[in-house]
């Protein structure tokens, strides 16, 4: 845990909760990628976001403890450490199943399954000629416009997880992202540059 | 228990599976969205579908087992097991909220928490003028068309929970719906009727 010495942790109750939210839920869908794709280096780093939750679950334990000064107090923060909890436990499952990818013995049912589901996982790969080339996140909102979560940024060699709003996107970028069907497929129609604008132009 | 023996299970491993793997992220949303809206009928909801993702994880389980025929497949279907109980892990997190709301005794940062997540909840009234009005989600497709994800409707006063293809729109329904707050403002004002057209259109 050494190495998480150096990580800068949220200060209070609320950043912190928000953080650890946000980071299981990301660990959920990145351990359904890592599964879909057989990809190892997605699972290592849901297995390094479980210690980075782990880290930030034990903070918000001690800062909400500090935090009662009488009963009344103590029952609603009680809810906070439940609460944590059970994010605690979203993002073990998502290690479990990161565990299973590395460990490489997953039954093919497995990927049926999460190409079958409701949400599924894609990848976009990005053509020169797409009207995403150049852009950032931010400009994009692709999750307005298109419905797709971005979860990763697979560039040459290289992977970009939980890209930020300034990211760009380059020409031949394989985006991973979460959506249905409909909302996959129609990325991939302007990623291919099938479609010239987007829907908020 | 008795009440699930009429309830229909899948028939297959893969059908259970993604039925299994839906309800648990259903049951994430709308643990949050009665966390954040205090709807005690909502967490009801919640614990509702925990008993059934039991009874699927039960039938996943005995079906998986009996499809193993050798040293080699019942180590795959080990994984099938494996992610069975990584989903129930989390269904069993969306409980736990749900029965922390039915308790009443949330810390008031919780709501704060959900508001401010990358994904968040929000609450939609369709006005009689909005373009919304007299289509089925399927002609909508909220989620690509806006990045939101409707988890419920309330009408008049009853609730319908994980809303079908099918389901119209009326006037006045309140519609639960899980996305950024950019897709959900968005969607707000299509529901206000200050949006006539869909992007789609």
């Amino acid at each position: 845990m050494e190495e998480w010495d150096e990580i800068e942790v949220p200060k209070n109750v609320k950043d912190i909760f928000v953080e650890m939210k946000n980071t299981a839920e990301m660990m959920v869908d990145l351990a359904y990628s890592a599964a879909l794709f057989k990809e190892r280096e997605i699972a290592e780093e849901v297995l390094e976001l479980e210690e980075y939750l782990d880290l930030l679950n034990y903070n918000l334990a001690v800062r909400a403890v500090l935090a009662a000064r009488n009963i009344k107090e103590a029952e609603r923060i009680a809810s906070i450490l439940q609460m944590g909890r059970a994010i605690d436990d979203i993002s073990n499952a998502a290690a479990d199943l990161a565990k299973m990818v590395l460990e490489e013995k997953l039954h093919p049912v497995v990927t049926e399954v999460i190409l079958e589901s409701e949400e599924t996982i894609g990848k976009i790969v990005v053509s020169p000629d797409s009207v995403l080339v150049g852009k950032t996140l931010e400009e994009l909102d692709l999750s307005t416009n298109t419905g797709v979560w971005v979860l990763a940024i697979r560039r040459g060699k290289r992977w970009i997880f939980d890209p930020d709003e300034d990211t760009k996107i380059m020409p031949g970028d394989i985006l991973i992202g979460r959506g249905t069907r409909t909302a996959l497929d129609y990325l991939k129609e302007i990623a291919r540059g099938n479609i010239k604008v987007m829907p908020n132009e």
